[in-house]
């Protein structure tokens, strides 16, 4: 996780740019382009527009997948822009298989396409998450696993909420469990999100010391003070997710989808800071 | 699902063959080539051999994307030169995510790499089955869902056993509320590990009118007389994987690789059926 916790210093900013090019909301420029060739075009002019205001960007694979084999050598090509640029690459990919399935998946994402964290699925158990960090610390290029915890949609509830003791209890203790030192943190993340306070607050006092990702915040109903309760005892160990809330933010404004998306990157690492949350 | 249970009826096999391609597991004569066109060239062949013995196939997507671009290309190839042979294919994607993300996941599996059927991951809730259901219902090709319910693995139990009520029952009611009427069987089938009969007999009771994949059959340790608790008052509602057992088995052979995955196929086939699961 140290890759992210530097950048993120190193950019003052704990906001990560979610990738999720949806070629309908493209701006009209590029919906005129075959749908690969502007969902590259789009999501390389993203990269560069909110480079110096996000500590990483996250990929969201399925976007890049359902373009066939062209798509994921899009999704390459991005990881490495990112990289060029100084941005380490979440692959939010929410993987979740066991043994060398598993190990198969970490090879794919953290090796060849060169992701430095992968998100991963925890309902196999343990054997789910293993291979992936076995895979970052083999590499010890200070990449990460994002555990699914928490998540902030809806329908999680019934699954991750309504058993004795919550699932989500018995995942965050699994992640504590399967993080090892690795500088500020350990390498095994928790995904949480921001928007039920209640669930942040206990998936925090079971990982005091873990860092999250946190979905949820600008288009899927979260705001800056729901990151409040998930914020450690430093008012640090949050990274936060915006992804259509940046990406198609030129809807709402009268700029170009770049600036558009540079400016929503910008004021949303402002309110962030303000809600008192820093690495 | 209906696609599978003609299959499997016109073969009278429930026999699922997994296509694992472990490239340090092929024959000499395959090693000796580069890793990607190997897999295809070997992948081609067991199709062909295990072709009359089995009701589908499922490919393990893992060991595609661990070869990038190129594997993905020879996943789509294999999906189509399965369905040239008249065998549905399953992609074992387990992909868990919502809205329009895992409908994007959908389109991928289903629409551009056009298998028959796929495998969900559940711990984001219904959200994560519904697009893949859709999708099916869209294309109207016999096509379903299996969603993971109770895996074979050791440490699942600590996720889908150890809370109260046990979290593979929160996903089998589910699973039942999600599958719609299409054939014999609803659209929405689960995951059920053959190796513990007491969790496969629970599964089958609170499901009763379910299709079941069951893994676990052959080297993870289950054998045949597993499946019984598995199958519906009629005998049926079992389709039964097997992988590496059948993949490799010219290792315990002094066959080539294609005659030793046949007569595998071909035993494990009839196994299945003097246990008494049939569709």
């Amino acid at each position: 996780m140290q890759a992210l916790v530097d950048a993120s210093r190193r950019k003052e900013s704990v906001l990560v740019a979610g990738l999720d090019p949806i070629p309908s909301r493209f701006p009209e420029e590029l919906r005129i382009l075959p749908e690969a060739e502007a969902t590259l075009e789009f999501c390389r002019g993203i990269l560069e527009a909110v480079e110096p205001c996000v500590a990483a960007v996250k990929l969201q694979a399925a976007y890049f997948e359902r373009l066939g084999t062209v798509g994921m050598g899009i999704y390459a090509g991005l990881i490495e822009a990112a990289r060029d640029l100084g941005l380490p690459a979440i692959a939010d990919v929410k993987r979740g298989d066991i043994g060398p399935v598993a190990a198969a998946y970490a090879e794919a994402h953290l090796g060849v396409y060169g992701a430095t964290c992968v998100t991963v699925n925890p309902y196999m158990g343990v054997e789910a998450g293993l291979p992936f960090l076995e895979e970052t610390r083999r590499q010890a290029l200070g990449g990460g696993v994002f555990m699914l915890v928490a998540t902030s949609n809806p329908s999680s509830r019934e699954v991750q909420e309504s058993t004795e003791p919550p699932l989500f209890e018995v995942i965050a203790r699994m992640v504590a469990e399967l993080g090892r030192p690795a500088g500020d943190y350990p390498d095994a993340g928790a995904v949480v999100g921001a928007t039920r306070p209640e669930i942040g607050g206990r998936a925090r006092a079971l990982l005091p010391e873990t860092l999250f990702l946190s979905p949820g915040y600008g288009t899927q109903g979260g705001d800056a003070s729901g990151i409040r309760p998930l914020l450690d005892c430093n008012g640090g160990g949050v990274l936060v997710n915006s992804s259509r809330s940046i990406l198609y933010a030129y809807e709402r404004s009268a700029s170009d989808y770049k600036d558009a998306a540079r400016e929503a990157a910008r004021e949303s690492r402002n309110e962030l800071r303000l809600a008192g949350a820093r690495m």
